[in-house]
């Protein structure tokens, strides 16, 4: 029997975590990944050595590695220098791939070169090679250029909402994730950041048209906590909402929701000084198909050395996730 | 049988040549490496990140990489980045240990994990763990504190001989090293810059006398040209007794000697820019036994991108080397 294709959209950790789950399984699993970053690491590699940025795809294939590939390279990718004037806050993995793109002439090749290293199964593919810039414009008539700062936006202007997102300039869709969209059998979106690592996908020209084609059952993994600067105050529904404003009218068949609510209270508190709140489920059946379970990991996640960007401290476990993915099938 | 054991003393472009050559047969094979490079890259990974300067460690292992180990992997660890502030001029095999000592938290570890890695043939010992500089006391009474910059002395003053070279602090030798010494059936010295690459590791404490008492047959591979700032005007017997100086009288069995002396005329003059010439062969059997022959690659050797030292043109062929020295053992 032919093995089912599940194809993941997005970047960032919550991608990491659905695929680290997903890869136990045997399907074929493809990810379609941002390529829109902008800040740390990937500010570097764009501006200095003009490059695509690569962080979201090292993110994948430290979680698509195979388990008989070399510990120390996995290990080893996912460090961030702390040291070193230039060299603090850049990422092993990132300047492995530079090095490959510069011995190569090619950022493609350097990529495929990294996931032969890495034994990495499945497909990683970047959402375009179009070298762009995410621009957002907010309800209050502003607009920002750049991955990094709608994602962290200035002090007191986070409550704006996004009314639109756009690429600057616009980008063609790499040819073979409209293929891997066009035959899959599910398409997963999230969890992670709505606008910085989900629906920056969608506006890559042919994205949304090939998910909207597609027969694939498509799936919504909700975030756990709002996002001070993209969904702040956001409710469950305004998440849908906002994602289905770019697919299509009722494009998500399925939403993922964790009901998970009990958090250690210090947790709580440092997501309050983030402005993150638990987002509030408000789904019915006439939304979407709402799956509704435990999907948290037990983990609290603490932040590496020398990395200056922010990271969800509680997370979707990876097995939950992937067991309740594979049952939808 | 049990293998006889061969051990190199150096470091730089020399002793990679040599380590190149003799990885092929059946023999022991260990390198004591210099620890005092202070230049490029390793001035960031000494001053920035406060670690042991590794290049010389580096050349080792690609040297001894086995050829099953990944190419690309090999190719990784020769790469200079030649984009990026403060990256620039890096070698990517200096920043993937200085990963590893941070991860491991030590840098012992880290140079075993990066040769399993690279699946290195032979034992690559650094010469002291202590964290050293060279210091170059000069006939003119001047000194000089750094390798890299009595490596690459001032216009106008590379004709003074160096008198005295000494570690700041005084640095114990790597009992590995001392034990390799003593077992040793052969010992080879350079080729490679006289005091920079080979008289440096035979400062360090225990170092010569462990040699003067091994039984080894001890054998110096005289270099190609002479150095400026180093070696400026040096016949063979001068190298020679130079070294001997710091081993003892007569400690040097055999002194191979390249015979072929025709080179293209750019090549030369490229040299002679820098003040280098052919080396005079000077040497009789009352020296030592002298071994004479066509020593010489074939090849010319370029600069790669990025690289901001000074490389040499012509160098000892591997193979001609290695096979001159097996039959000596």
């Amino acid at each position: 029997m032919k093995k089912k294709k599940i194809v993941v959209i997005g970047g960032g950790t919550g991608t990491y975590t659905v695929l680290s789950g997903l890869k136990k399984y045997p399907v074929e699993l493809s990810v379609i990944v941002t390529m829109m970053d902008s800040g740390g690491s990937n500010r570097v590699i764009r501006d200095e050595f003009g490059f695509l940025p690569t962080s979201d795809i090292r993110q994948c294939m430290v979680a698509l590695a195979s388990n008989h590939s070399s510990e120390i390279l996995r290990q080893l990718f996912t460090y961030r220098y702390n040291q070193g004037t230039g060299i603090s806050g850049m990422t092993f993995g990132n300047l492995f791939m530079a090095a490959l793109t510069d011995i190569y002439g090619s950022q493609d090749e350097a990529i495929k070169r990294t996931c032969e290293i890495l034994d990495v199964k499945g497909n990683i593919i970047p959402v375009t090679y179009d070298n762009v810039h995410l621009v957002a414009r907010y309800d209050n008539g502003e607009q920002v250029l750049g991955e990094h700062f709608i994602d962290e936006p200035d002090e007191g202007s986070g409550e704006h909402k996004i009314v639109e997102l756009e690429l600057i300039p616009r980008a063609k869709a790499n040819r073979r994730a409209l293929k891997e969209i066009k035959e899959a059998d599910m398409i997963v979106f999230g969890p992670g950041d709505l606008y910085a690592s989900v629906i920056c996908n969608l506006i890559v020209g042919g994205v949304a048209e090939a998910v909207r084609k597609s027969r694939a059952k498509k799936v919504y993994i909700l975030n756990l906590m709002t996002k001070y600067g993209q969904t702040d105050g956001y409710g469950a529904s305004d998440h849908l909402r906002d994602l289905n404003k770019y697919l299509g009218e009722r494009a998500i068949d399925v939403v993922l929701v964790n009901t998970q609510r009990k958090f250690p209270r210090g947790i709580m508190a440092r997501y309050k000084q983030e402005r993150a709140f638990l987002i509030k489920d408000d789904l019915t059946a006439k939304d979407a198909k709402v799956v509704r379970g435990n999907f948290v990991s037990n983990k609290i996640y603490n932040k590496a050395k020398g990395d200056n960007l922010k990271r969800s401290l509680i997370r979707h476990d990876p097995e939950k996730v992937a067991r309740k993915l594979i049952s939808l099938l």
